[in-house]
C-alpha cells in the first residue's frame, strides 16, 4: 500500500525526454502526466471540435482553453512537477506551467542545458532541483520516493 | 473613499510601456508596482549584498530569489496583473508571473504584439484581456474603475 | 475607527434599487460597489477598445472579461453581496454572481419580487437574507452594523 | 491506473442532454455526477422528509436546502463541470452553479444555442469551451482525456 | 464505482441515535465516523496513556487534546457532518463541532426535539437540515445519494 | 503606526464583562467588536424587518441568519477571539462562534468559571488562554500587544 | 472500508524510536511515512545525481532541496505528524517540520524526554499531545483510531 | 501612497541584531514586528496572569500559548519573515517559526553565522536568502524595496 507519486512532465515536446523519465524509473510507483504532446491535434483542437474561427487568435483562443482543462486538473493534482525547456521556440507555456506550480505550492524540477541558465534563473530559484538530464530526473524521482541513490 | 487599484506590471523591461500606462492612466485611483526593472542591479544583487559566486548558476541563483522577495509580495496583493511580451529575449520570467497570477486567481491582462499570438496562446487564455498598445491597457483600467470609456 | 462596510449590489441594471439603498443607508459607514450599471458600455467595451470583432460571440466575448475583471475584484472584496432579480431579461449573470459569492463564503442578500420564488429557490437557500424591497436591504445593513431597528 | 474524471452535468433537466454525453462517451474513464434530475421529487424533498410548510416560501427553502447538500458536495469534488442552458425557463440554478464552479476554479464547459449568446455572455467568459451540442462535450472530454480528436 | 459518502455523526453520546441511523441507511454507500462515544475512556486517555495529573483542569485538557486528534481529523474528511442535540448537559463540543464544519464549508444536519429550537437558532442556521428523527437524517441522506424519496 | 488589533468578544450578554475588558484595556491600540447584544433586537430582527412568521422555526431562523451577517464577518476579521460562557443558558451560539474560530485558525481566548472546566473541556482544549476574570483578559491582550505584564 | 490512517514520523534518526511506534502499532490500520532516515545519502543526494559543489553551503542546499521534494509532499498528506526531538545535535529540520505541519493543521504529536520541556515549550504548545516514549504514541494512534485504551 | 512593508524578525534575542537592522533600515517605509524579546516576562507570562503552576510543564504550556497569540498574528500578516539563529540555546522556536512562515508561502530570511550552514540546511533551503550580518538583511530590505543596491 506504498503510496503512488504523481508526476506532471510539461513543456518541450520535440524530444523523447518524457519516455526517457519514464524508461529510467519503469519500476517505481509512479504515474506520469502530461499535457496533450501531439503538436498538430493540440492546435487544431478547438476547430475542429467547436467549429472553425477565421480569426487566428480565436482558432488559437479555443484550442488553448480545451488543452487548459487538462493541464489545470493534472497539474492541480500532480505531486511533483518536471518542466523541461529546449533551445528552440518561445516555450512561454512551459513557464506558465511552472508559474502556476509554483504558485500551487507543488514541488518543481526544472530540467534543461545549462546554457538556459541566465533566461531561466527566476524559474530556477522557484525549483527545488535543476536538472541537465532526464536521467537526472529519474534518479531525483527513484531517490525521493525509495531514499537510495 | 473610492478603492486605490493596485496593478503590478510584469514583464519586458527594455522600453517604455510601464511609463506609457501610468502617463495615460495618470488621473485614476491606481498605484503601479513592478519588479526591480533595472537590469543591472537585477542581476547583481545576490552577490553584490550575500557575496560574490564563481559558479554563474549561484551568482543568477541568489539574485533571483532577492528579486523573488519582491515579486512574489507584489503579484500577490495586486489586484491586476498586467504582463507584457517584447520580441526579443526569452521572458520566461514573465511567462512564470503570468502562471502565478493565473493560479492565484489574479485577473490578468497580456499586453504584446498580435505576431506574438501562437506562442502566447496558452498565456493569453488565462487573460481577460489580450491588448496590443500600453494605452488600451490604460483605457482598460479607466474603464474597469470609472465604466467610463 | 469604526469599521466602514463594503457591500456589492450585483443584478437588475433598470430600476433605482442601488440608489435607493444608497439613499435609505445614506448616514452609515457603507462603501456601496457594484459592477458597470451602464448597458451600452457594457456592451461595447471589448470592441471599443480591443478592437471590433465580426463575430457577436467574440465582440460579447471581449467584453465579458474585461467586465469580470472588475466585478470579480470587487466581489471578492465586499463584506456583503446583495444580488437584485428583476422579472425581465434572463439574469444569467447575477445568478452567476450569487454562486461566486456562495462560493466564496460571502454573506449573501438577495432582493426580488416574491412572484420569482421558485425559480430563485436554489439561490435564496445559500443567502442569509431575502428580502422585497431595496428599503429592506437597507434596513439589514443598518441592524447588521449598528445594531438597531 | 489511470485517472479516473468526475465530471458534474448540471442544468437543464427536460432534455435527454446528459444521456447523450453519457452515450458518446461511453468508453472513457469518466463518472458522471449530477443534482437529481427529478422535477417532482426535488420540489417535493425538504416537506416530504421534513413535514409540510404551508408558506411556499419555506416549503422551496427546506427542499432546496437538501437538495444543496448534493449539489455542493458533488460540485466540489468534481474535475470538470459542465452546465447546460435550454430556451425555457429560468434556470438561475445553473449559472448560480456555474458561478460556484468559477469560484471554486473548476474547469467549466458551457453547453448552449447560440441563440443564449448575449444573455450568457458572463458565463461563457468564465468557461473554457463552450459547446452546441452534447456530442461536442463529449468530445471535448475525449480529447482532454486522450489527446484524440 | 459510485461515491462512497462519508457522514460524521457529532454530538450526543447517550442514546442509540447513531445506531438507528444507521440501520436506516444500512443499505446505502455510506461509512460513518464519529468521535469516541466512551464517556469514561473519553475523560480518561490523557492520564491513562500520558500520566496523570493532579489537577482537573490539566487532566481534561490531555484527555480533550488527544480526542481532537481524531475529531479534527474525521470532520475534515467528511462530506456531510451531522450534529445531534440532546436535552441534558451542556453539549458545548456539539456546537463547536458544528461551528467548525461551518467554518470549514461542510454541509451540516442538526438534528434536536423542536423544545430546543431557540437556544440552536444559531446553530440551525448554519445547516441545510434540521431533523426531529436520526431516521429523518437517514432519509435525507437516502434522498441525496440517490434522488429517491 | 502600530498595529491596532481587532478583539471579538463572543458569548454570553447578561454581565458587564465586555465593558469591563474594554475599560482593563482602555490605552492600547485596540478595537472590540461583538455581536448585537442586546437580546429583544436579535431575536426581533428577522420578523421587524422582513416580516412576522407564525411558525417559531422561521421566526428564529431569519433573525439568526441576519444576525449572522455579522457574526461571520466580524469573526472572520479579528485578530483575536474572545468567547465567554456564563452559568445560565445553553450558550450554544457561543460554543458555535468558538468551533468556527478554531477552524479559521483564530487565536482563541475562553473566559469562564473554574466550575464550567469539564463540559468546556473541547472548547478550552483548542483555546490559547482560558482566563477566569474579563481583567485577566486583558492583562493577555496588554502583554501580547505591549509585552509587559 | 475503514480508514486507513497516515502519519508522518519526523525527526531524530539516530535511535530506533520509528520501529518502536510501528511494532506497538502493528495491527492498526496505519501507514508510517518519513523523510530519509539514512544520513549519509540525505547529505550526498545533491552531488550524487546533480553533480558536486565545491563550495559547502549549496553541496547541502542541493541535498537540503532535494529531500524537501519528499519532506513537504510527505507532510502535506499525512492525517497524523508525530515530531521526535532527542538531546543530542541541533535538530532545527525536526523544528522546522512541527512549524510547518501547525501552519497547515495537521494534529501534531511531540515526543521528548521531559528534560527538553523548556526549549521545546513552543513546540508543544502547538503540539495536540507529548509523548515521552514511542509506545506512549502508539497507543494515542491507538486510541485515535480504535477509540480503546 | 507607497507600500509599507512589515517585516516580522524571529529568533534569537541575546544580542542587538534587530537593533542594528532598524538602524541600517532607518529611512525604508518598514514596520518591523517580533515576539515579546524579553526572556523572563515571555516565561512567565503565563503563571502572572492566569496562575502559577507547580508543574513546570504547565508552566511553560501557559506561557508558550499566550506568547502564540502574539507571534502567530504577527507572522501571518508579515510580509517579510527574518530568523535569525545563533550560536547558543536550542532556538527550536526560531526553526518552529521558519517552518511556520515557509508553509504560509511567506518569503523568508535566515541569518546566521556559516558554521551553522549544516544543521541549517533545510530551514536555508526554504529561504529566499541566507545572511550573515544584520545589516545584510538591511541591505536586502532596501533593494526590495527601492530597486538600489
Amino acid at each position: 500500500m506504498s503510496k503512488i507519486w504523481t508526476v506532471y512532465l510539461s513543456g518541450e515536446i520535440h524530444t523523447d525526454w518524457r519516455a526517457r523519465i519514464a524508461e529510467a524509473a519503469a519500476d517505481l510507483p509512479l504515474v506520469f502526466t502530461a499535457p496533450n504532446v501531439d503538436h498538430a491535434s493540440s492546435d487544431a483542437c478547438g476547430a475542429e471540435i467547436l467549429g472553425a474561427e477565421p480569426d487566428p487568435f480565436w482558432h488559437d483562443h479555443k484550442a488553448a482553453k480545451i488543452n487548459a482543462i487538462r493541464t489545470l486538473t493534472l497539474i492541480r493534482e500532480a505531486d511533483v512537477v518536471v518542466v523541461r525547456f529546449g533551445d528552440k521556440y518561445r516555450q512561454w507555456n512551459a513557464a506558465f506551467d511552472a508559474g502556476m506550480a509554483a504558485a500551487l505550492g507543488k514541488p518543481l524540477i526544472t530540467l534543461h542545458d545549462p546554457a538556459l541558465r541566465h533566461p531561466l534563473k527566476e524559474v530556477d530559484a522557484a525549483a527545488l532541483a535543476t536538472a541537465r538530464e532526464p536521467e537526472d530526473v529519474a534518479r531525483i524521482l527513484k531517490y525521493v520516493i525509495t531514499g537510495a541513490l
